[in-house]
């Protein structure tokens, strides 16, 4: 529904389309920058006119967190989330799996000429309604204009600043053989529903991205001894997580494909387009490594929450040879190799 | 000089550019990162195998200061500096402005496919080397690969986190009538420089860019009484500065055009094309207010150092209304415009 009210906002100055002078220092660029960039995020921390945002001190003895990452997503609206919620959901869970607590976001974005204003404002409001659900603030940014031909579009760049208490120690160095591999929900979700949204294959559904924070799962898993080492599957998905973990620590991954979560939307996308669902990108899930002792209790207490009810241990690290492996339903095993060749450039 | 090793690190797995498998979260991508990023980046911080950078504690007491910029210049190298540079600079200044100490950076690169290795090479190079300068360190980034026709070549977004004593309390707020106005050096360079480098109206001439960290500078300021506020004057260069002092007090600004400091260089071209120097971008320079009472003390203060032993006293704030005026040379006044339309676009 457009209500005047909205109406008065996604033009600005008359204009409907962002044009280089909204890049340029001067009076327009202020304009937007006040009515869609402030106007969706603001908050006490966010000064328009300051160089820099001066925060409030960090808990005593924290370790501040610093993480950044870009996103050139195509398309920039998807089911289930747009380029700015993927921008929010990516940084924070950047910091949630690393134990830290996300704080603050700093935001970047390039800016095609001739991108809609109307379309900019409904990716600031997604990225304001990320930054709420999370609990960030976007406190500092910066926005360019790129000539029209150039930028596709729209590309954000998001760091996020937390911190994490001086006794979490998480890290690849950790992982111990014997350790189990938790999946907190189904793989491959956001990757298939990026494809299903550029209709390439002229295939349509209703898969969801899986765009959301991790941060409830990390927290509850954090909660818990045992835990050794978090990661979200973005891109390269499960199957380059399980390879960094064999690069790092010198050991074998063994992958229960029976256990992996997969929804049946996913599977068959995968079927029809011979894809492997192991190397599609999750943006909502996290890949845990924990102590044999604590798979059960961490894998309950996943379940516990909405977002990670369909938990499950889906792999072991092993002795044998430095290798990734699934071992089919069937009984057989099958080598997961590194991805060379992307089988889906801009996924997020 | 080509040496054997330059040259092997300037091809990765035999490819001489970027290609769209460098972004891909797979092995191409991880040799990029190590062979280019890291091998230049390194630190003990800079971790390319963690999701976040998990930083030693802030001094106590001291408030985190962040701050982010996008970069998206053309050309990509000029006279005094290049993208990557530049990308260092801009962070670092936009801190030490606001008073802050930098301490690091996060680095967002976007880079085209078909983007010459040894030339990105050069620029992580040139990344490294201003941030050796500046005393900061990038601990972590992102890199993601554009289509070819899209992304200008390059575009960087980097945030840069510090810390401010909570002592410190700068702002456009603090500004009174009668406070002055000092710039730190000559301005226009960089601007000049940009456009001298891209040829487009048959002029050179071998003006560099002032491209280059002030935290000496801001450092020398704070160490004094009286000073209120500060502005590094980049995009829509000293009169947009100008204009946002009278925005946020009601105040008037008036510059004396006798006591600016231009080059010559930077004159003649402006005569030539007719620009304004005032509108042109610094990216080494520093615009302060400070109190009738310390205006000598802080200019003698930044003539010690060399990059401000061209600083000078060029205006005052004054309970006129609201505009910014210039006096000119022969005695009479000059309303200064708020920047428009833009003479220069992609200048940082």
């Amino acid at each position: 529904m457009t209500t005047r009210s909205d109406t008065r906002h996604s033009a600005l100055h008359g204009g409907t389309h962002i044009s280089l002078a909204h890049g340029n220092g001067g009076k327009r660029m202020r304009e937007l920058i006040d009515q869609i960039f402030v106007r969706h995020l603001t908050n006490d921390l966010l000064d328009p006119n300051a160089d820099a945002a001066i925060l409030p001190p960090l808990p005593p003895g924290s370790l501040p967190a610093l993480t950044s990452d870009g996103f050139t997503v195509d398309p920039l609206e998807f089911p289930g989330g747009d380029i700015g919620s993927l921008a929010i959901h990516g940084t924070v869970n950047d910091l949630a799996v690393s134990g830290a607590e996300p704080l603050y976001i700093a935001l970047n974005s390039f800016i095609e000429e001739g991108f809609e204003i109307e379309r900019l404002d409904r990716v600031v409001a997604s990225i304001a309604a990320a930054a709420r659900a999370a609990c960030v603030r976007v406190v500092t940014g910066d926005t360019k204009v790129l000539r029209k031909g150039e930028g596709g579009g729209l590309y954000l760049a998001t760091t996020g600043l937390g911190f994490r208490r001086p006794d979490i120690v998480l890290g690849l160095d950790r992982i111990l053989p014997g350790d189990r591999i938790i999946a907190s929900g189904p793989i491959g979700d956001h990757g298939t529903a990026i494809l299903l949204a550029r209709r390439q294959f002229g295939l349509t559904g209703d898969l969801q991205s899986d765009c959301t924070s991790v941060l409830p799962l990390a927290r509850a898993l954090l909660a818990r001894p045992g835990l050794r080492f978090m990661r979200d599957p973005t891109r390269g998905g499960l199957a380059s997580v399980s390879h960094e973990i064999v690069r790092h620590t010198g050991l074998s991954v063994r992958l229960f494909e029976s256990n992996v979560p997969i929804r049946n939307e996913v599977q068959a996308v995968c079927e029809m387009l011979g894809y492997n669902p192991l190397y599609l990108a999750c943006e909502g899930r996290i890949v845990a490594v924990v102590d044999p002792a604590s798979v059960q209790d961490a894998v309950h207490a996943l379940r516990q929450l909405d977002a990670g009810r369909d938990a499950a241990e889906i792999g072991v690290v092993g002795e044998d040879d430095p290798y990734v492996l699934l071992e089919t339903e069937l009984g057989g095993e099958r080598l997961v190799e590194e991805l060379d060749s992307d089988p889906l450039p801009r996924i997020c």
